[in-house]
């Protein structure tokens, strides 16, 4: 059986977060919830654009996610996000119990595991989904803005 | 030479703050932001009335005060907080890269000492101001739900 909901169709779809960021000259970053092969949250970076370091893809997606469920508890959901989370973002999901979180591309540096984040013990973990694509948009992102300065 | 405006006096305005969280039915915990003497926003728990787990009193003061400023970076800012930030605000506070933060009770179990989150380098840290009081109304607040239940 062809299963069209798997974990790279949603990838694909936190990409074109990831995009829409990268249109905005924000860092290029994307996420999605999904319940039930369904999307309920979208959100990209937007760091620069609201002068605010939480305005993280992941920090809108469960904010509005927990909007759309009228809960504050991410059950049964899945965090699909083109790069791993930091610290804050991992800290912020820990407190939504949510069930999955599937990242794309690594971050060695400020990614939760390097950082030594907790995440809940209820919360599995994929990654690796798209990751060459994910890492791209980043560094065509940053090659364009080094040529700029 | 008496010095009005000192920890002590600032860590009173966030136990206002944690006030007000309490008269909301919040876990009561409050925050506030200060440069040059001068308090530039102020935030208390928000989680259930907005139903957001990223709605903490320190997030939201970081948004105000970053708002506020016109940038992301809280250079020559203190954060005040009631109770010891968790991992999702200490790593708001890591990219903030805040000048200080002066937390007032310790949490032994989500604190983000026991959870080993990283502050940024340039972050100091002071603790244990009106400790007592920023505790007390933390368990008022837990006993009275208690009664309730």
């Amino acid at each position: 059986m062809i299963e069209p909901y798997d974990d790279t169709y949603f990838m694909q779809k936190a990409l074109q977060e990831a995009e829409a960021a990268f249109d905005r000259d924000e860092i290029p970053v994307g996420a999605i919830i999904v319940t039930d092969n369904r999307i309920i949250a979208k959100g990209h970076n937007l760091t620069e654009t609201l002068t605010d370091v939480t305005a993280h893809a992941e920090m809108q997606a469960i904010t509005a996610g927990a909007s759309f469920l009228g809960g504050k508890y991410l059950k049964d959901c899945t965090l699909y996000v083109t790069l791993e989370p930091c610290q804050m973002c991992a800290g912020a999901l820990y407190w939504s119990q949510i069930s999955r979180i599937v990242f794309g591309a690594s971050d060695e540096h400020r990614g939760y595991r390097k950082m030594g984040t907790q995440l809940h013990p209820k919360t599995q973990v994929s990654h690796g989904i798209l990751a060459e694509e994910c890492s791209k948009i980043l560094d065509d992102f940053f090659k364009a803005r080094r040529r700029l300065n």
